[in-house]
């Protein structure tokens, strides 16, 4: 983290000789300050993953103009997925609980140091329990129940709710409903969820009882993009946390909160700091 | 953590033969059922330690009886230090705080969930900072401003508010002063402290830069004993985390408040389930 | 680890109230001195497990009639499985291994460091690979090809050898072959296996490839019993280590190595000192 | 790690706009392929870093070539400390031990299985406990003894040997001899040990019985450059591992041994690969 505003620049393109020459050409050409970069070439796919901060008062023009003269100069060319950020303008996280409270404290926390430098425009829950809570923050909270006769239509209003709000990031903070497919493919890539089991181990429900049951020594938690396939989207972090004998699922409960928030936390982080680069189902992240 | 209500047994005593027998025959002696049981024999001193959960409604007799005749029959004999402690009676926990939320909010979060089942009857800041978050939570709030001037003075408020409250347990939660020997010895066992390094290393004042000087490659967070002499209680619980040479000062700020929550909040449940038994400047902890 | 000879008691029985007054007053009622002692309740299933050091010297009589009078007095009325052993019998580990030396060399250097207070009557290999080696350290070396038209006679031969050898524990030292089922069955609760994933993800064959293709962040190694079903055995001990983006399969091969040498060795020290007591197909392990 | 063979190019200089552009461009305009790369600008002394691989069968020219263009139209301008290493020219490690297998186990062991792909002229040792192991693996085994009256010329026979053999790194494998000062400066940044404890703390002898005097909760091993100030040189890579009350100073000591060889291999391994730029007391390590 860098107190000067700057850009980031996230992008990925064909392997080839040069790239890097390209694009730090480019920014170099232009007097750019580069505060931070990170390279990586995926040898079995010839796919070039890059990010890069560069400092904004380094460079003579302003954000749009960045962007248009990078496109025709070194995106295009170079076939580049790509975008270009602006560390002055907060990224709008849209977070969703049902009635467990760590994770929601937890990026609160955060959010309230300043150490997750975000807008929460709103909470959304299938339950009031968090009305008091989220609204003595000064953050608007919504009340979606989600039964089995509504889902259809509770799902379009998250949506709206997150359109209206202009979301960036839809943050599932232990939100206990599966989303509809409709949703998650609006919002590919902007969804992410935290499951409380080390993946693809233990996918579904209750992932702490069948730890029990097939009676590992480790349980862990694993944060990742949302996808229409349950459980089963692109891994953006995970860790786990040593149990024995002694404890019961509910104690494994217990201590799984502790790195579900850990691992959402540092997963949303990397997500919002556009660190983390989609490639097929994998992610590659530049910590 | 058991659903019935239960005594807790911690004792500790010079080591013989017949120890466990002594102990376990004179419950067994009176019908009680043990559902979880420690015990350690330190080689070099030759003191021995034990814990014991009873479940209450297998003894045919309340509390106070419980203590008598363990007093007579067992503990005397074994020249015992020893104390039991009934599930049903809430522990009361007096929370410190001063400008940095991330332990607080984890606290907080923590009892609401009733993960720790204790009572927090006042917060104590020197700072006002979080008067309304701490009220909305239906928590009294005292704020006693702390100076070069009135530190005698302060401390002393602090601790007729600790008394008044019937407190049992102290937690620093990030609390940014020193309190005083006076203090100190009079609540001794009963103050838990975060250090925001793995003690002994980085005692004292901005542990993260005194890392950051020494180029470690781990940071850590310490939570012991608040004893007369700074930084150098026994401890209770330790952990770590990976940094490397591309994180600032301020970057371990950030990623240290991550194992500070998670350490004081083990550390402090231990403490709370009779789990700890300080021996010298060291502490047994029974997991 | 005590430098005194001692005895290891190991024992489950269904639970009920006065176990540990009945196991320990039998102890101490004959003198003995309980070094070290664990006990484990399983709610779920009400049955109870305890493991117990006992200095010899403090017993009045010799291992057999300590045994005969264990039986009598406490084990069967107590409807116990139980087994005692002596420290001064050590204990006689097969290896098996193939082509990879890690394991290898990181058993018989903690071998040679008595680190581990074993036998190796012999290392039984389906490769010529490793005899010099083994050989060089003074340990018998036998060549046992497995191919697809002999699998029944190698097996066969492998337990000749194992029995011949009086062998306690075979472990599968990154052995490359699926041992028959009738092995599985003839040596079951002696054979340890180490499983280069942390199960149940990726069992069977690349699971370091079946990683790299999932995406996951942390790799893992499991050292479990061997049953008859493929790396679903009753698990002794975990562990994972972090990974990222840029790590190959064959990074992950060689990264992964350094945990299945270290949970292998874990988990066989855990078998070896009687602390692993299997419960379905679960273990408890007192550490 | 990469099949093709690759240079790899580690420099160091003061900060400034268009760094990545010079070397990059450099690079791209002989039709260099970049495989890896690395950068970091350290805010606080303006210093920059970088490490490169680059594919050797890309370049037009041979080694000797690419440093004389490089130093004169890269590095001199900029002011760089640098050095290009070419990938088919093994390193030559000269290992030192004394009485403790498990660092020369596992370094043989990775030696052997070409995950340190390095030569290993010869051994050194201040006792002839493994000569035999040592030769039995081919590799010269020389006895230099230590003592009180014969240090000066022990040393000045242990620099002779290292010259000798054209060593390029002397790693004390758990070697339990303080080195000379002479020796230090005369190999400064050549020369990688193995301390077991997590430093800064518990420097100098018997560093697990002062973790055990303190009670830390973790033990741990760092791996750092040899310095003629004891246990202060720059940290290369640290870990620890969890230890309780129940573990004495020898089961500390075994606990050690795993994470001493882990960290020790780790760092080398860094070293090898020119991962590891010193800076000041503090070291970057490109991983």
């Amino acid at each position: 983290m860098h107190s000067d505003r700057f850009y980031t620049l996230s992008a990925s393109c064909p392997d080839q000789v040069g790239i890097i020459a390209r694009v730090s050409g480019f920014i170099a050409g232009h007097g750019g300050w580069i505060l931070e970069s990170s390279f990586h070439s995926d040898a079995l796919t010839s796919r070039y993953f890059m990010r890069l901060e560069i400092k904004a008062s380094s460079l003579p023009f302003l954000l749009a103009e960045f962007r248009e003269l990078f496109r025709s100069e070194v995106a295009e060319p170079l076939s580049m997925t790509w975008q270009i950020n602006d560390s002055a303008v907060k990224k709008r996280v849209v977070v969703l609980v049902s009635k467990q409270e760590h994770c929601l404290y937890d990026l609160l926390a955060r959010w309230q140091a300043k150490e997750l430098d975000i807008e929460i425009p709103c909470v959304i829950s299938n339950h009031d329990t968090f009305r008091g809570f989220v609204e003595w923050h000064g953050i608007p909270f919504h009340h979606v129940p989600v039964n089995a006769d509504n889902k259809k239509g509770a799902y379009a209003e998250m949506q709206r709710i997150f359109d209206d709000v202009r979301g960036d990031t839809m943050v599932l903070a232990r939100y206990m409903q599966i989303l509809s497919p409709d949703l998650c493919e609006a919002l590919a890539g902007k969804i992410i969820n935290i499951h409380h089991s080390f993946l693809p181990s233990f996918a579904g429900a209750k992932p702490y009882h069948q730890a029990y049951t097939r009676g590992v020594k480790l349980i862990g938690a694993t944060c990742h993009y949302v996808t229409s396939e349950l459980d089963a989207g692109p891994i953006i972090e995970q860790d786990v946390i040593r149990i024995d004998h002694s404890d019961s699922p509910e104690d494994m409960v217990r201590y799984g909160k502790d790195i579900e928030k850990t691992v959402l936390a540092r997963g949303l982080r990397y997500h919002l700091e556009d660190r983390v680069l989609v490639h097929g189902n994998k992610t590659v992240v530049f910590r």
